[in-house]
């Protein structure tokens, strides 16, 4: 049985009778191809992804699993649709507090039509993308069983500023009430600390970005995630995925330098928080 | 007495009654300052830089020596015009190949008109900086007594493309004539390569620029210089220098994610040439 996920954060969701994503009970995740080039895209990149033997290990872990296409009954009853059958990376949580980080400076690249183009070179300017090499797309933290997620809106994540990134990266990773102004980042050397952290499993992604030059993951998402309760206990289990590939294009023997700059970026901005310590 | 320097490879140059550059006997460069905001950022830059104790020695070296500014008379005898006294950093060379790359896959900013950000991004479509993340602005390397310097003229160097770039670097560091295809690459291990080569003096900046947030190195250069006589004897002495700060503006906290990215990209280019050694 196919249901609405309940922890997604960014992208189009299947609510309210539109097309989104389906997941299944078994950790499957179904992903409506788009029908343009995006679609298109997405399953060259899963199809090659997956079968380059390029790709060492310690990098296909940041992946989501691929077991294909097939058509599916899709979310907003127009009947059958090709979805990417995927991993769904957050069916073993409970709690997930989740982050969605667009990288990159640039999301258009020289092959997207100028109306593209413009388009995004708008956005990123409006978002933080230009100004930090990466954007905020979506969030949700646990907070406690009584109040549950904190997760500010769509509208509201857009409009993020430089100051509401750096405010959201600790808040991401504190256990003091979104009430406080100051969130106290306890959970930062747990979740983005350590030895398979979030910041060691950046550091993992920046090595390969310095040396691939297969593709340039334009427009592509670091999804941060862990578990409140867990990251209590001091076990962090966060993981790090690349997500949303409808962009990809060839990186023609050059290296992904709008994506490694972000990611840098991104990099720093934690290993601060990782310095400042908890409030 | 002041002169025309001999081995400017890109910008504005004091040739024909035009406004550009001198040189002195004594080592040092004068620049004329732009009129406008260009001219005030510059010797901003240099003032800001020259007093921040932040900047460690390890990366002061990469900079020119800073030698405050002086009115003197401009080269296209439009009389009494503001220089800032640099270092020249040609000085001591007899045969210098020289190479200026531009860093940065954008060479505008936010801060930047509309009318400049336009134009910035049309140049840097039609050159490589948005495919690379850097391009080449200027070249000359020395040959031999008989044929001097191969100089390809700005309007060539203007027009490379990617296969252009590759070559052009491997040209750069090879002792065969100009005449033949493939360039032999045979100077790469002693230029590009060693303890304090080409390559290992990018990633000391590469390091910093991971870190720094002090400034942004908008449409800012990279010069690479080396002597071939001495290099020939395996002596490298290739030297790299940051220049051009015009378009410098404060880092607000965030790295320059653009330089970095580019720099990335050109370490990458380098250090494929040195896996791939001598042709």
């Amino acid at each position: 049985m196919l249901k609405i996920p309940d922890h997604q954060v960014a992208g189009h969701q299947a609510r309210d009778g539109k097309l989104g994503p389906l997941i299944d009970d078994s950790g499957r995740f179904y992903k409506p191809l788009q029908n343009d080039e995006r679609g298109s895209r997405e399953v060259a990149f899963y199809t090659c992804f997956s079968f380059n033997t390029e790709i060492p290990d310690r990098i296909c872990r940041y992946f989501p699993l691929f077991h294909g296409t097939q058509p599916l009954e899709a979310s907003d009853g127009s009947g059958l649709h090709a979805h990417l059958i995927l991993e769904d990376l957050i069916s073993t949580h409970v709690h997930p507090s989740v982050m969605d980080i667009k990288i990159g400076s640039r999301t258009w690249y020289p092959q997207a039509s100028e109306d593209y183009i413009q388009n995004c070179l708008r956005k990123d300017k409006e978002a933080t993308s230009l100004q930090l090499g990466f954007r905020i797309s979506g969030l949700q933290a646990y907070e406690s069983a009584e109040s549950g997620f904190w997760k500010p809106d769509k509208k509201l994540v857009s409009s993020f500023d430089v100051e509401d990134v750096w405010s959201s990266l600790k808040r991401f990773v504190s256990s003091n009430p979104v009430s406080d102004v100051e969130p106290d980042s306890s959970l930062a050397s747990v979740v983005y600390g350590g030895s398979d952290g979030i910041l060691a499993q950046l550091l993992n992604l920046k090595a390969w970005f310095e040396d691939q030059t297969i593709f340039h993951f334009n427009s592509c998402s670091v999804l941060v995630m862990y578990e409140k309760k867990t990251a209590k206990e001091g076990i962090s289990q966060a993981k790090v995925k690349l997500i949303d590939f409808a962009h990809v294009v060839d990186g023609q023997g050059v290296i992904d330098h709008n994506f490694l700059g972000g990611l840098c970026s991104l990099i720093k901005f934690i290993s601060e928080i990782l310095t400042q310590g908890t409030v």
